[in-house]
């Protein structure tokens, strides 16, 4: 019945996606084993400290166990009440217990809302450029996605630059059909540090009730702004979706949040499924697939509640200043083909470059990591991401963003000098190679 | 387009399976909130000891960190090289360092197992009863499976009493059709504790073989077995199929292995995925949503290799011993309609119980937690897992198996004579009530 030798994996494994923030590693390895220094700007793994109260929780807990063993499948108990009184007492965010599923990371939590909003065939509307794992999960379930594109010159807003309220709600509403699902977007966004504001969450809950959609609001990075946001006891946040949609409404709006961001916990792989309670048991079945999130990540972040609002805001200050310097640095490079929206980023820790038409970012970014040092003699490089690579990527649209990088910013400003000196003479040296 | 109100979940997460094993768990709560002490014999989570040095390298861990940040999405390169160690050295199994992938527990391995290798509508022949998250995942990712039934009568063995290999061949290849991808099965089993002797295994092997499939091996309990077994080394762990598979044909024998019970590390939620490196890169674009396995957990179990064989061999005598006791008791509860295998279950920690045909199983464990106790006046009771609830079970036909439990003896001799009393007692009761 079938061909001799080995057997072969399904064609959707075959035709999974690229992950273009994580594409470019192995090639990254293999110039660190040539000696050469290369700066990580590619991946979202901030360099700040956890605080020591969430790594000291760690330490005390393995002293009091005999072995680890599960937890409930919903997550620690304890821990939902502690978050949802961060949610309400910290951020003024009425979350209560009862809504909050712990998960293995926000990738948990948006598998979970993407499979459980939309079957197979339906569509799930996204804002883009969006984080590349919303596609890759979208196929892995086999939901179409339509996009709702931000450009640079908007500062990649919802709401263009000059549109009225009804252009951008007419704009948005073609991108509705039968099939669609839900919108699902991040702000503060990865990848392009764009704070929605009231207004553009407004627009967003106003064309989902009126089409009966989900609302999926990724807001992992929530506590990294830099501009002006919404303030409570000490700590400033970027608008939340739950700002804005009523109570009476909110089995509509489904968050995904993570302690990654917000404690430099990364690594830690503990998110949040903000959900409303009739229709969290249907969505724990699933949950309970993969037993319970690791228990002792669980029990680290539960100190949340212990740490203080300087600590949050001193994030943001180390964060904003390595912004204005990126921003400043980029928007000089116009004699290079480069360009950054005017005005900076107002959140989470990435910054879009677009580095001319005629540039593949894809190559740029791989060139600088076989080829750059031995054309230059130096031995430092940089590891940035290329908003397109093979197929997986930022945009829907293969051939849109392909001469656009991501940089995220999550390394000390000395190494972020470091980096722009380095991208400044790599794209010297590039252009001349592309116009010879 | 659509209904006022609030939009739904899409059919198949309102379709999910339910899971016996955990789905009585909200009810034990219940009753443990009444004052009754509800012992814990339904999941999988031993009460045996973490190893020291385990514990220990998560402290460590901590005090070297400033933040805990991502890892490579393959899992930490050292721990790949001492797993390997680990199985060449203490296992005598030959597995390479370029074929492990470090994964969220077992549950993800076999999540990536199974969508890498079956499409939508292709088919898995699973040797039943299995553990229900095969159902699960197989439907998540809308993959039939079909089963070879195993019986209490045959101490669940692949092979039964009395046939000839050939027979045995011709049963099992019977399944096989023109979707089949792949043979799944545990062993030593979760549900049923036998442990396929290496004539079962070369039998799977040879018809894996004949039919060009895939051979997808739950060994998570290896090292968990009270007969003989191949020892290496000081450890005495169940017959693998790495020892049957010749390497010139190992790219179709995916190995789902875990740290949960071989070193009672379930919370830490670390598995392995065994994979040909032919098939590790695409099904680690799959991996990469979930950005890495938990940090602390593989810093944690990099220590396996200093775990020495006494701890193993520790545990092996202390679960024979609570083994031994309950098949000994249960045997001896033929009076009351109950039935086990005649020889006791060779691994893991779980025994069957078939409860007699004139009883639901899932009936009578809710029982225990709503009524036994106030019909009895005492305030104990047990929580058992039921082979099949509503949608979720571990048999594919939901009327197959419906009067049989699942006790597993991951608690200690006390509670367990103490269980067993609560049994003997309950259906005594419940009997009388039944037949009234």
């Amino acid at each position: 019945m079938k061909e001799n030798g080995h057997p072969t994996l399904s064609e959707r494994a075959l035709l999974f996606p690229d992950n273009p923030i994580r594409g470019l590693e192995e090639l990254a390895i293999q110039t660190r084993a040539k000696g050469v220094e290369v700066i990580p700007l590619n991946i979202g793994s901030p360099d700040t400290t956890t605080p020591e109260v969430v790594l000291s929780a760690i330490k005390q807990f393995v002293d009091k166990s005999v072995n680890i063993g599960y937890g409930p499948s919903s997550g620690d108990s304890e821990l939902i009440k502690k978050r949802s009184f961060f949610y309400k007492d910290r951020l003024n965010i009425d979350i209560s217990p009862k809504n909050i599923l712990i998960t293995q990371g926000a990738s948990e939590a948006l598998e979970l809302a993407i499979f459980s909003v939309a079957n197979p065939g339906d569509e799930i509307i996204v804002i883009e450029p969006f984080f590349p794992n919303y596609k890759a999960i979208a196929e892995k379930f086999n939901v179409g996605l339509r996009g709702v594109t931000t450009r640079i010159e908007d500062g990649f807003h919802v709401i263009k630059a000059g549109e009225s309220r009804e252009e951008s709600l007419k704009r948005i509403d073609e991108a509705v059909n039968s099939r669609t699902k839900a919108i699902l977007w991040s702000s503060p966004s990865n990848p392009t540090g764009a704070v929605y504001g009231k207004s553009e969450l407004e627009l967003l809950y106003t064309i989902a009730n009126k089409h009966n959609l989900f609302l999926i609001a990724d807001e992992v990075y929530r506590l990294l702004i830099f501009n002006e946001g919404v303030k409570s006891n000490g700590v400033v946040r970027s608008p939340s979706i739950f700002d804005i949609v009523p109570q009476s409404d909110r089995a509509r709006v489904i968050g995904i949040d993570s302690s990654s961001k917000e404690i430099s916990f990364c690594g830690g792989r503990i998110g949040y499924l903000i959900v409303d309670e009739s229709l969290s048991p249907t969505i724990l079945k699933n949950a309970s697939i993969r037993a319970c999130p690791a228990i002792l990540s669980q029990e680290a972040v539960k100190e949340i509640v212990n740490v203080t609002p300087d600590y949050f805001s001193g994030n943001q200050e180390e964060l904003k200043k390595r912004r204005d310097f990126l921003h400043q640095e980029l928007s000089n490079m116009k004699n290079l083909g480069v360009s950054v929206s005017s005005n900076p980023p107002e959140g989470a820790f990435y910054i879009i470059v677009d580095l001319g038409k005629q540039i593949s970012a894809e190559k740029f970014c791989k060139w600088l990591l076989t080829d750059f040092t031995e054309e230059n003699g130096s031995n430092e490089t940089v590891l940035l991401t290329p908003m397109r690579m093979n197929t997986g990527g930022f945009y829907l649209d293969k051939n849109t963003g392909t001469s656009q990088i991501r940089i995220a910013y999550v390394r000390k400003m000395d190494e972020l000098v470091k980096g722009i000196d380095i991208l400044k003479l790599a794209l010297e040296i590039y252009l001349k190679k592309e116009v010879s």
